[in-house]
């Protein structure tokens, strides 16, 4: 047990009993004050980046993109602060209670909203994860435990640096938002195996890093991010609207989780859809990969092979597969998919209602683009990520998945 | 991986596919008639228990309470079914669409309940626990793996033919119960280990088997049963009351999770009600072991060592404390604890509802006796075992805690 991890767990444990009782009044004026210190502190921040940043520029496995990832300028702190000051406008989901049932004996049985304690979260480059991960746990009333990647090492010191100062201003248990310091595996895996003290480990990250963790932890973890989303075109789906949305969902911003990697269409629909859609798509840059009846409506479009189906391209290319009937790309959907985001474009009541049914994904869409699998479109403002299992909760997690209910039960003396 | 292990989750994944889409209606039909099989077959079961107890009683670790939870006689048999159509009478919670909103951009986005899929459940001995998740996970509409203990094999393998029949003549896929017969454990690491195909592992049973799939599973889990449980009796108390609650708890039935291991007194209430309380404890044969002060109260009382407050004894043992305060009291809970189920006995509002809020475990009760932690008496129905994890799901997990909600959304040409 790595012994910077073990101390840090045991204060945050300490932090999270405190910090179940804090008024919300007192966690939103903790959050304003981070979010204007952050603000007020930019040139410190910056500096710090600059250090990461230097770093990383000589480093062997050096790419563009995650350089970006790890760029902090004033525009991104500015948007992390604001997104904590959105943070503390939202409803503080602690403390309901529900379901007060009065049972035949006398007793009041119901439950409470309550945090989960201690969260931990191993994550990858992007420091602004740091500042939304304490506002969101912050506001929902847990102690969170950072573990960021080697590259933001210095962002995120200077980043937990100022948070803690402010939670003394607030009167606040600093030790309610922690960072490992210690970047080495070690650190990591001795968070994986904190029983008792962490009560939820989040990865967020690549799909290495996501093996890792559920390979390798024992405390409960929510597996995030992987998305291997499917846009399905049905028989008589408004070809202007199936066209739209396809390219919208594999365009817009092909990098992110909720982006579409195959597209599905009906054969009765392939010959007005295919043409136009495929074209739109080569237009705009993307390599297509067919099944051979896909291959005979663009020259485009290159045949796909088996791996084709089960990979996230994360990038500006389509598997596209011509399929018999809604069955097949729901078979399909459900062999392949990674439980994320799952679309179908259709005229038609009855398969509209079974294809919601009967895929198995955290957000089903009907007549929509996948890119709408977000906390803030959803309604329930910043997110920790996107869950892709059924435990707990699917989809984009917002405070309410940092929260538990425990039972409350009233009574005058009731025994058994 | 175990091969017959990875052929059965295979099968129970595509017949919990087809199960998600069952009406309630005939899965009520499947229960009733596993119920009357049951009854009707009572013979043939009992024969196949005697199997099992016969081999059992020359085995070197022979213990007669273990005995006891092997058996199955016409009683047991009878209950067992009765409780399959208790649960047919629950409410179904799939389908159920909540929180559907509407959008600023026009999307409708809410939340369906949905099962979990393949519900794994590692457990000893009784093999009454076969008939009862069988019929949760049924009317759930989740598939089931079953991996009982060697003692009980025969009695399973007898108990889950009859229902795969029943389920066959209901027309729903026989695959949707399967049991694991072999009971080695490399069958049991196995289905710790089926990610993708497992969705929620449940162990039922004591600490070390807990203990292992905790520490081997990399499949979500759901941990149970551990029950350190306290009752606090504060300042000004009514004494009758604190006194019957306090015997209740421990004494009505010492070897479940819900009984209590340890009484905490303060010390303006001790005198009062320490006496009477240590001496009908001492007169129901409780064995008792107190802090210095208790042992002041009562000459059957021994001194208690620290091992003693972290001991879930399951038996007529009581550790008692008196405290100088609520806080103490509180502090001693949240260290020692197990998350289960937590008393005061106060007639302080202010008390109550500190106590309510800053106790964390699964149950927390004001005024009663912990011994309500159940399914049934909190209104569930039948339940899967009490959860002592925060994730999910805390205390009795009925129909709901094996299921989750999944995000629909109804569109019409939205992209972004």
């Amino acid at each position: 047990m790595h012994p910077e991890v073990v101390a840090k767990a045991e204060s945050a444990r300490n932090a999270a009993a405190v910090l179940a009782g804090v008024s919300t009044g007192a966690k939103n004026k903790a959050l304003r004050l981070i979010a204007a210190a952050l603000k007020a502190q930019q040139k410190k921040i910056i500096e710090a980046n600059a250090r990461d940043l230097e770093r990383y520029r000589g480093s062997p496995g050096y790419s563009e993109a995650l350089y970006d990832r790890l760029l902090l300028n004033e525009e991104r702190i500015t948007a992390a602060a604001d997104g904590l000051i959105e943070i503390a406008a939202l409803e503080d989901p602690i403390g309901e209670v529900t379901g007060m049932k009065l049972r035949p004996n006398g007793l009041q049985v119901g439950q409470m909203r309550v945090p989960l304690g201690v969260v931990g979260i191993i994550y990858e480059a992007r420091p602004n994860v740091t500042v939304d991960a304490a506002g969101l746990t912050l506001k929902s009333g847990n102690a969170v435990i950072l573990r960021g990647g080697s590259e933001a090492v210095h962002s995120n010191i200077c980043l937990v640096g100022i948070i803690q100062e402010q939670l003394r201003k607030a009167d606040l248990p600093a030790a309610a938002v922690q960072l490992i310091e210690d970047t080495d595996r070690s650190a990591a895996r001795t968070l994986m195996r904190l029983n008792g003290s962490v009560d939820l480990l989040i990865p967020r990250g690549g799909p290495s890093l996501i093996k890792t963790v559920v390979e390798n932890a024992t405390v409960p973890v929510i597996q995030t991010g992987a998305g291997n989303c499917h846009l399905y075109i049905d028989e008589g789906a408004v070809p202007e609207m199936a066209v739209e949305i396809a390219v919208n969902a594999k365009v817009q911003r092909p990098g992110v989780c909720n982006a579409i990697e195959t597209l599905l269409v009906h054969e009765a629909a392939a010959k007005e859809i295919l043409p136009p859609a495929l074209s739109k798509l080569d237009q705009a840059g993307v390599e297509l990969r067919g099944c051979p009846r896909t291959v005979s409506y663009h020259r485009a479009v290159k045949e796909a092979g088996e791996d084709d189906w089960g990979n996230e391209y994360l990038d500006l290319i389509l598997a596209v597969k011509v399929v018999d009937s809604m069955d097949e790309a729901i078979t399909h959907i459900n062999r392949y998919g990674t439980m994320h985001s799952e679309a179908i474009v259709t005229a038609d009541y009855h398969r509209a209602r079974l294809f919601l049914s009967r895929v198995d994904a955290a957000a089903v869409y009907v007549n929509a683009s996948t890119r709408f699998t977000d906390g803030g479109e959803f309604g329930l403002g910043a997110e920790m990520g996107i869950s892709t299992q059924k435990l707990h909760v699917r989809g984009p997690m917002g405070l309410k998945a940092l929260t538990s209910l425990k039972y409350i039960i009233y009574g005058s003396g009731q025994v058994r």
